[in-house]
């Protein structure tokens, strides 16, 4: 995944030469902190914040220029980058947003917190039962009721508490990938957990097989 | 997962008898762009944006009563909700903070959009090594080189590259479970993957236990 196919391309942008007071109005009806300065072709020269607004309005500030961040002090990033990085940077320096450049330094694109969250959590929205249903694919010759037997059995030997195979197959339909690590503790024991109940369906499956 | 777990409990408030003026500046040096208003009790009362701010200065407004959102129009959470909610919330109101009361309505931190992220990817940056080696020590009777063997033969065939063991081993120790999952198309594909390496392990372990 790249930056450009994150990044929300309806961005407000302002020039240098606009007014505080207009700015300030932009900003609060599309309700941005942040927006990037450019100039008649796009290109990013320097970035404006709320913060700089309210300085400059205590300062008798009138004109963008006058207190916006030139482009040498802002984080930006290239539409080709990683998606990886927008997330990196987004948490390592506290970003609310991030404008995003094409090879020509035009922005196009702004990448904002809440964007990297969407994306993030869309992950841990992926339901368990589709973790199974692949797992049922992958494992040829394994019944989806023997996989559901499976998985109550190493879900009963885990947590100690009697766990039907049905019970089981109705509980990871409503439960999300995001529930079960902070559930189970942890990636690497969700993981155990599933190769666990892959392990026994093998044997079984092998068991079968020798009779 | 709690959203106090998630919270952070060094969060700016402000009172509405302060002026405008200062809470401005408060929140410039802060970096805060968002805060709640609360009364002697730490009580939420209100919330601040740096929109209410410019507004205010353009409006000749005074005070932060003047100009705060009442509670009625917050979105806040309690401390003891699953921390879901949090990432629920930011993703679907676009908001980048939110105050966490506790049982008497007093305010006990700011959940703020960076804080998820990092929360997210934190997830994200698990390396891939520390899945095998999960599987590892769940595969009893099953020694890390078959592993990785089983893993090289895997990706040979289903990338068409011819992949070596060392080589792999060398791969899953540099590459994210983030990294992985864009890499192979998404948590199901991934999953599947080391399915089957699971598979064909404990093939060849029943394999050579029948010679």
């Amino acid at each position: 995944m790249k930056v450009k196919e994150m990044m929300d391309k309806n961005f407000v942008f302002v020039s240098p030469e606009d007014t505080i007071v207009d700015v300030s109005i932009r900003l609060e009806n599309a309700k941005r902190f942040t927006t990037p300065v450019v100039d008649n072709e796009m290109k990013l020269i320097g970035w404006i914040t709320t913060f700089d607004i309210t300085k400059g309005f205590r300062e008798n500030k009138k004109l963008i220029k006058e207190v916006m961040s030139p482009k040498d002090d802002i984080k930006y990033l290239h539409e080709n980058d990683p998606a990886r990085l927008a997330v990196i940077e987004t948490s390592k320096s506290r970003l609310v947003s991030i404008p995003v450049l094409d090879e020509n330094d035009a922005v196009k694109g702004v990448i904002r917190a809440f964007e990297i969250v969407d994306t993030l959590s869309s992950l841990y929205e992926v339901k368990v039962s589709k973790l199974y249903e692949a797992m049922h694919k992958q494992l040829k010759g394994v019944t989806w009721d023997e996989l559901m037997d499976a998985a109550a059995i190493v879900t009963t030997r885990v947590t100690g508490k009697k766990t039907k195979a049905k019970d089981y197959e109705e509980r990871i339909k409503n439960s999300t990938f995001g529930e079960a690590i902070w559930t189970t503790g942890g990636l690497e024991s969700f993981f155990v957990g599933l190769i666990a109940v892959g392990e026994l369906v093998i044997a079984r499956k092998v068991g079968k097989a020798r009779k």
